[in-house]
C-alpha cells in the first residue's frame, strides 16, 4: 500500500484515507511509516462564516495552483449541522469542475465523534496526502468555533474569508484576531461595506497604513515572485508577519493571484524566520498529546472493565446513594494502579 | 457554602459555579454533595441557527415563567467564535430587562478547552443551579454543529428554533430530525415561507395532519392546562412523543404561551412515559464517563511524566527518527502498567 500511495496510485490512495479516517486496524503503524517522508506539502486552512464563499475561493485556488503544476488536494471538513448540511451539498455540486482534474483529488471529512477527534483525523488525513506527493493541501473549514482553531493550528498558513456581512463580528476579533489567521481575504469585494471591513480588519491588526481600498502592504510582493525573490524579501523584513488584507471577487475569478502570491510569500516568510520549524515542532508534540489521549480514552472503554462498573452502579447513582464523581474516583484508583477496574 | 447556596444566597452561587467552572479544588466533592438533591428542575435546551431569535424567545419565556412564580436560570453557552461574538454581545445587552430581576439568574459560558469540556461544564453548572432551587433552567447554545447535540443531550427537554430562512437547511435533518430536538419552534412566523417550513418540518417528522398553518396537534393542549390534566393526556397518548411543531413571533410576544405549554406537556409525557428515568440514568452513565475521561487526561499531563517524555524526544520526532504514533505508544504502555513515565 505504501508503494501505491507514493505512486498516488488511485486505489491505494482511497484504501489509505480510508484506513486512517476510521481507526481501522493498522492506522497508526501506517502513518507512523509515512512519518519520517511528511512535510513537503503546503498545508492552507480555509475558514469563514457560511456563505462567504469559502468553496468558491478554494475552487479558483485549485485551479491556480493546477496552471502552475502543482497536485492539488482539498479537504472539506463538515462538522454535522442540520443547518449548514444544504449549503454544503450545493458547494460540492460546485466543486465538480475541478473534481474531473485527475490531478486534484477532493474529500470530506465529517464529524463523527468530538471536534477535537475530528482535528485530528484531519491532520492525519493531511498527511497521507502529503505522502502521496499532493504539494497543496487546502482544508476547508464549513461552520464557526472550534473548528476554527482547530485548523489554525494544524495549517502552515491560514486564511480567513470574509464578507462585507461580516463587519459585526470584527469588532470581536479583537487583539485575538492574528491568532486566527495569517491572511485575511475579503471576499464579495464589490459589495457595499467591503472597504470599510477592510479598514477595519487592518485596524485591528494595528497595521493600517493608508486608505486606498487596493492597496498593498508593498513588501509583501502580492505578484507572483520567484522563490529566491520571496525568500529575500522575507529575511529581509521583521521576524514578524504582517498579515495581509486582501480583496477577491472569488465568483469572477478577481484578486486570486494575489492570495496565491500572498500565501506563498507566507511559506516563504515561514521558512526564512524559523517560524516554520517551531510550529511543527509544537504540532508534533500537540499531534504525540492527541494520539495519547485517544488511545488512552479507547483502551479504558474497550478494554478495562470501567464501562461495566460504571453500569453496576446505575442504581446506586439513580437513587443518589453513590455520585458520579465517586464512582468515577474508583475506577481511576485502579486505573493509576495499573489495574483494570 | 452548600447551605449558602441551597439558599439561593448570590454570594454562594456565584463562587460555587466558578469553582465548578474553573475546575478548582473540590469542585468535584461540591459536585458530590449536591448529586442526591438533584434532579427538580426542568432543563431546557434552546437552540437554532444565528439570527433565529434564540435570546428574544429566552427572554419571553423567562417572563412567562416568572409570571407564573418559577425561579429561572438562564445559561448561555458560547462556543468561541470570532463570527458570532459580535450578536452575542447584542444578545447580552437586549437580556438586560430580565436580568434585574432578582428570580433570574443569568449566566455566560465560553469555550476554554474542547467542546466536549464545554458540555461537561455546563451540565455541572447546571447541576448547581438545580440544587440553588432554580426550578426553570434554560440553555441556549449559539452556533451550529456538535453544540446542539451536546445541548439535547444535557436537557430534559430541547427545542430548535428555525426561522423561514432556515428553510433550505431542513432538508438535510431528514430522518435525523427528531434525535435533534423534542419541540419545534418557526419564529418570525409573520415573515413569508414560514408556513411552508413548518409544513416541511411535520411532513419530515412524519406526522404532518393538516394544512392549516396554526393547526396545532390536539391532544397536546397548548393552552395552559392543570399538572393533573397534562398528565393524564400524556398517559393516554402512545409511549412515543409526538414532536409538536409551533409558530411564534418571539420579539412580538406571540406564541409564548404554546411554547410554554409545550414544555409542560413533554416534561409530563416524559414522567408519564418512563423516558424521564430511562434518560436520567442515561446522563449518569454518560457524566461518569466524562469525568473518568477528564481525571484520566489531567492526570496524565499533569502528574505523570508523559509531557516531558514527549519533550525528550522532540528532535528525534523533528528528524523523522521516531514517530508520534511511536512516542504515544511507549507512554501508553508505560500508562497501563501503572508505572509513570
Amino acid at each position: 500500500m505504501l508503494d501505491g500511495l507514493r505512486a498516488r496510485q488511485p486505489a491505494a490512495l482511497a484504501r489509505a484515507i480510508s484506513v486512517v479516517e476510521n481507526g481501522r486496524p493498522g492506522f497508526e503503524a501506517l502513518l507512523s511509516a509515512l512519518h519520517p517522508g511528511l512535510g513537503r506539502a503546503h498545508r492552507i486552512g480555509i475558514t469563514g462564516p457560511p456563505g462567504a464563499g469559502k468553496s468558491t475561493l478554494t475552487e479558483r485556488l485549485v485551479a491556480a495552483y493546477r496552471s502552475q503544476g502543482h497536485q492539488v488536494a482539498v479537504v472539506a471538513v463538515d462538522p454535522t449541522s442540520p443547518f449548514s448540511g444544504g449549503a454544503l451539498l450545493g458547494d460540492r455540486i460546485r466543486m465538480e469542475s475541478i473534481a474531473l482534474d485527475p490531478g486534484v483529488f477532493i474529500r470530506s471529512m465529517a464529524t463523527r465523534g468530538s471536534l477535537g477527534g475530528l482535528a485530528t483525523s484531519t491532520r492525519e488525513v493531511c498527511d497521507v496526502l502529503d505522502a502521496a506527493g499532493f504539494d497543496r493541501i487546502l482544508v476547508e473549514t464549513v461552520g464557526v468555533g472550534q473548528s476554527e482553531l482547530a485548523v489554525s493550528r494544524m495549517a502552515d498558513s491560514s486564511l480567513l474569508l470574509l464578507v462585507p456581512e461580516s463587519g459585526d463580528g470584527i469588532q470581536t476579533l479583537k487583539s485575538g484576531v492574528m491568532e486566527v489567521a495569517d491572511l485575511f481575504v475579503v471576499n464579495k469585494a464589490d459589495r457595499p461595506g467591503a472597504d470599510k471591513l477592510r479598514q477595519e480588519i487592518e485596524i485591528t491588526l494595528g497595521i493600517r497604513r493608508g486608505n486606498a481600498f487596493r492597496h498593498v502592504p508593498a513588501h509583501h510582493g502580492f505578484k507572483a515572485r520567484t522563490t529566491a525573490e520571496s525568500e529575500a524579501l522575507a529575511a529581509e523584513s521583521d521576524a514578524e508577519w504582517k498579515h495581509p488584507v486582501l480583496a477577491t471577487i472569488a465568483a469572477k475569478g478577481e484578486g486570486i493571484g494575489e492570495v496565491i502570491a500572498a500565501l506563498d510569500a507566507h511559506r516563504d516568510w515561514l521558512a526564512a524566520s524559523g517560524t516554520m520549524r517551531e510550529r511543527r515542532r509544537r504540532r508534533l508534540e500537540e499531534r504525540t498529546r492527541e494520539v495519547v489521549d485517544r488511545a488512552l480514552v479507547r483502551w479504558v472503554w474497550d478494554e478495562t472493565g470501567a464501562g461495566q462498573a460504571i453500569r453496576d452502579r446505575l442504581d446506586d447513582l439513580e437513587a443518589g446513594r453513590v455520585s458520579p464523581y465517586e464512582v468515577a474516583g474508583g475506577i481511576l484508583d485502579g486505573l493509576k494502579q495499573g489495574a483494570r477496574p
